[in-house]
């Protein structure tokens, strides 16, 4: 908060001179704007502007880097790792004004949508088309911090991340260039990936403005099932070897007991109160059953009881719903405190193993720990309830947070499975990659940013 | 060839104290690397050495950084651009004595695999465990070679490219750093994608030792088929209202008749001489038998003939070898020819009206120009068969090829879309993304690559 008294008041001035009122000192717009989803402490921008085109973020860069003040993209800041803290001060640049669909390519399987679009609103817009955007983070995010966080959910299993989904990327370069990384056909060998090095760089390398996506055709039928279980064993094995057989499975989600105890209260639910799977099925009428059969098999082999069906749309939504709203249902379950969101992911042949081992570490935590996590990529989550007054459970969940991650990466696993890096994970990264892999990402961040001015602090240590 | 002539002799005094007889510098050994399977003429390395482990490329990259001596990795020579021409001369890095398959995860569907293994190969070795591998360009290439160019192939409609494939890569840097770039999981958020940015760097970068490939379960049911048409626009509105309609078709390939004709010639087949569409159907028996009746409607619609199908293991891989030997089926027919392939990639909206501008416009080339290509993609080969002995015709082929390419970009496509830039399409590469773009691809290459030795003269032009 230091940083905001040196801040250098003729940046406002040049701003408003370009945005007019769409520039905010507000104290309560800072705050909004200094605050994610996750544990970190606020960490308050100077300013906040909020461009409306491509043009006008270039231009907020170049003032900005004219002034040498540090730069934070922000969409609606649901990210959990801190990533659009301003921990050296700076404007935030939210880039929700920018919600414009620019095109809806039917025929070609994609769109073209300005970075503050979001998810849900993407999905809106083309629901008469047949065609549906899979990647869907718990909150309704933004296209361009999903893009910038390289964020995934429950259909990744079938349809992969952002990493597969995105197509190409308009992006504002730190000096004020303007690139768009690549043409909109399915495949293309030209040149260095780098659609696929911004996807995932988290604001450090630009500023996406634009983000072009693939679509998918709504299939013929698509039909969900919760299904609980004896233990949360009989959830991981029956997913495991439901990847192995190669059923082509579109959502296998786990929660524990703990977890859907939550959403039952949280959103009027009545699941069974045990380890569940929330399963979907897309394809034609017959692929559809034939799937849901296969996956029943193996799931009574594992304890699994009966498939309670979702078939009509209204009841899916309702049931993913519930599954998205998890992540809240659990905040709720102790009001008042935050969150640590663990986000492991492993090889899927060590998940169970590496549940079992987590699920038994933190039984030392002080209050039970839910777990819930898209199992079908071998990625989980643990998520430790603090009390944000309480600095010892915030170390507490640290270390054991730790643990976890030191437990992923033993068995070949990544410290992050879609929440990023951010501020929390950097150790971790370097921990799971090694020294030199850190320093090629160092000298790629001093490449696109000598300046150390885009969202400094995140991803990599400053050069 | 005057480079050999300054080539300092001490660098290969140096390579034969590491490798010993590992390192030749026989004419016939740098002929066989100094030409792939593109129209380029010869360009020789000046020695060629074969390293067995990541070590010793590592020590080979030290050394040649030592004398400041370019080095082409080389794994089959079978790209198309003039990818592994050694236009400054150096040393050629023969990595296919590193063909040991490393790992094989059954489990997790995956295999590490170092750079020399083929797709064949790892197909071979891991056919026991009901899984493969999909990504299949036409000649049997190394994996490393593949992942370098961001290979494809005829399943990547539904499996994807080198892109979506490649888990995880080790490297050796041009300062002879060893790095791998990421964890096996499916997924992962950990830091800026380095896998993706060496994923088509084509051995500018650093050079590629070892690679982790997903692996996929074999379907129980795979079923495939060819079916003529009366045109080729048959062909192509079958595919492109198959793919909108959602089917998740496995393979659909295009031939042309002049094609199919060759096809038969060479392979001794009996397909009916006109406009085909390969196609292959996976999934379970029910969901093969339903997508190929829907695909057949659609067909139908469109002008073509009967599907005549291929059911048994031995008929389908004779089928599809029938594809694959296609480029060189077509080379026989003039004998002692070379071949010019193009290979834009277009939104396949576009793709009707891109072959049939693009078939019009190669009408005035001096012998018919047969068309192939793998459409269900938007990807599609015209093949200029040239003389090289008549250097009008390889500057006919030149210009049709610019038209060509200027045609696929001025539809939103790309100048390659699968066989990389090389020598051949830099310049196309700038009209696809511009000034900017190329600029910061220099960059890049010059911060992995400041002394311009990693494969120097490809994708962009030197710093």
């Amino acid at each position: 908060m230091n940083k905001a008294r040196e801040f250098d008041q003729s940046v406002v001035a040049d701003l408003r001179a370009l945005l007019g009122d769409r520039v905010s000192v507000a104290a309560a717009v800072r705050e909004h704007h200094g605050k994610d989803e996750s544990y970190f402490p606020y960490a308050l921008p100077d300013a906040v502007v909020f461009p409306e085109s491509t043009e006008e973020v270039r231009d907020v860069v170049m003032i900005c880097r004219r002034h040498r003040v540090p730069m934070i993209p922000f969409g609606v800041g649901t990210s959990l790792e801190g990533h659009i803290l301003a921990v050296n001060g700076g404007v935030s640049i939210d880039l929700s004004r920018m919600n414009r669909i620019v095109a809806v390519h039917e025929s070609d399987l994609d769109a073209v949508v300005q970075a503050g679009v979001t998810r849900k609103q993407l999905n809106e817009h083309i629901k008469h088309t047949g065609l549906f955007f899979p990647v869907d983070p718990g909150a309704d995010a933004t296209l361009g911090g999903m893009a910038a966080t390289r964020a995934s959910g429950t259909n990744a299993v079938r349809y992969g991340t952002m990493r597969e989904n995105v197509l190409s990327l308009k992006v504002v370069l730190a000096d004020g260039r303007v690139i768009t990384t690549s043409r909109r056909p399915r495949k293309s060998a030209a040149g260095y990936d780098l659609t696929r090095l911004f996807v995932g760089s988290e604001g450090t390398l630009g500023i996406i403005t634009e983000v072009t996506v693939r679509l998918y055709p709504v299939q013929e039928a698509m039909s969900a099932a919760v299904c609980a279980f004896d233990t949360v064993d009989g959830c991981t094995n029956t997913v495991i070897e439901t990847i192995q057989s190669g059923v082509p499975i579109a959502r296998c989600d786990i929660v524990c007991e703990k977890t859907i105890a939550a959403i039952n209260r949280y959103k009027k639910t009545d699941y069974r109160v045990a380890p569940t799977v929330f399963f979907e099925f897309h394809g034609s009428s017959a692929s559809v059953v034939e799937q849901a059969q296969a996956v029943q098999a193996i799931a009574r082999e594992n304890g699994g009881m009966d498939f309670q069906w979702a078939t009509r749309p209204e009841e899916r939504t309702q049931l993913w719903d519930a599954r998205h709203n998890a992540y809240f249902a659990v905040l709720q379950t102790r009001p008042g405190s935050r969150a640590v969101s663990t986000d492991v992911c492993v090889p899927i042949s060590r998940l169970a193993e590496c549940v079992r081992e987590s699920m038994e570490d933190v039984k030392s935590y002080v209050v039970p720990v839910p777990l819930l996590g898209h199992i079908g990529d071998g990625n989980f989550h643990l998520v430790f309830l603090i009390d944000p007054a309480n600095a010892d459970e915030l170390a507490l969940a640290k270390k054991l947070n730790k643990r976890l991650v030191e437990r992923a990466i033993r068995m070949e696993g990544t410290c992050t499975g879609e929440h990023g890096i951010g501020l929390g994970k950097q150790e971790s990264l370097r921990a799971e990659l090694g020294d030199d892999v850190i320093g090629v990402m160092r000298d790629i961040k001093r490449l696109f940013d000598p300046d150390n001015l885009m969202n400094p602090g995140k991803v990599v240590p400053a050069p």
